[in-house]
């Protein structure tokens, strides 16, 4: 099977500059049929506290009321995701711009109040990958914001790394699929304070381990668990790694990022 | 040849939750090929003053500065665009929302500065029709956000009639074009305050008679240039109508609208 690329970035590649067209530009060197989701970096808070929008927490967790989802859809689809795709173009990159309401490519469910209304929040119900594979062929780079949609007119908050994860197993019934989570660390680490305890294999008893250990940092294990499933559920490869060692860890280098295996 | 809808709005009808519901209901309706070009009505302006920027403006124009154009490409991409999208995904229409800089599709230069410098404003240089008409024909209805790109990574502001009649003239070669620009009034007035005084046809030189007398309003006389320009070079027809005219003229009713003629 073809060779797919699937690539998330988040965090502060995405609110610095240089460090995005450098990004990019590595990006653009994959020679392989590739997308890129992205998440909304540190921008769509600082937007929101700019407009006197004042973050809405419970327990400790965001929820997205009707005036932040307007916040996240300008910053998402908008502000992070046409810098994005006009740079790639500038590098000859043939982006287009997605959220999952475009060409109906993210069909998603608004989350149940239980305990907590997380609001306008949206768990993933179908891929349309037949609209994905289309532009593939096509020659077009996907560039998908986390953004989903109820095929009811309302746009829906969803976490950049699920929709990598769903995505990735989604087409690897069509291609080899392989996905890389791009983070501010150079991977899984040891020690959160020490970026040479980067841990470049994780198997999943290794990875059981370090989490009953608390080796995982807190907000890792959403990402770690969601990755596992997709590596379990046909995806040929994940790798954990900083958004500047992208190419590398392409190439195979067994020494960058943290690569998972089951 | 095959005919292609094109459809401009702007105005009340996007700041109108209920009319543009309406309008895309009805947009819905059309069997044709179709593809809509939206503005951005008043929003930019509301979130660029609850942001706290300032309305740049040099004699009566209004400057795409830095700032501003943040706002009108989180605004136009995101907001309005994304609303769009996700409404006319509910009424079983499968739309894209594309900035310029998506799939490439509408490239500009950055206005010379002269007398004025209008800051980050393009005058578009080249329809990437291949790729417009790979859309369509995949069954997909382009919603065009007036965002335009220049190839070096740069997103610039454009007037939507100058993209809608721009966007018309390329896609004639292809299609017979009809291009409807969609307004708050029923037509061209001959008194502004009069939704009466309708004219139904427009031929050129009555429009000449009409701008040396001054019936035609200062801001309509941009959107009957464009218009007439489009007109003679290929587009078949061109009808300004009401936002909830649009099906009524689509069907040609000669009584709806303000239809030109050269």
């Amino acid at each position: 099977m073809e060779k797919l690329i699937i690539t998330k970035i988040g965090g502060n590649v995405i609110d610095h500059t240089e460090d995005l067209d450098q990004f990019l530009e590595d990006f653009t060197k994959i020679p392989d049929k590739k997308m890129l989701i992205h998440g909304g970096g540190k921008i769509a808070t600082d937007i929101a506290q700019s407009m006197g929008i004042q973050p809405n927490l419970i327990d400790g967790r965001r929820i997205t009321d009707s005036e932040m989802l307007k916040v996240v859809v300008m910053v998402y689809a908008g502000l992070v995701n046409k810098k994005i795709v006009s740079k790639l173009q500038a590098f000859g990159t043939n982006a287009l711009g997605l959220s999952g309401a475009d060409a109906n490519i993210i069909t998603a469910r608004k989350r149940e109040v239980k305990e907590i209304d997380y609001g306008f929040v949206g768990d993933i119900e179908k891929i349309n990958s037949q609209q994905i594979l289309y532009f593939l062929n096509e020659g077009i780079v996907p560039v998908i914001a986390p953004l989903t949609h109820d095929q009811q007119g309302n746009i829906l908050n969803t976490n950049a790394d699920t929709i990598a994860a769903i995505l990735a197993t989604a087409l690897s019934q069509h291609f080899q699929t392989e996905l890389f989570y791009c983070i501010d660390q150079p991977g899984l680490l040891k020690s959160l304070s020490n970026p040479r305890s980067i841990i470049n294999e994780v198997t999943w008893e290794k990875y059981q381990k370090y989490k009953a250990e608390g080796t995982v940092s807190e907000g890792m294990i959403p990402k770690m668990d969601t990755a596992f499933s997709a590596l379990r559920s046909g995806v040929s490869r994940i790798n954990i790694c900083h958004a500047n060692a992208l190419l590398n860890v392409v190439k195979g280098n067994p020494m960058v990022g943290s690569e998972l295996s089951i």
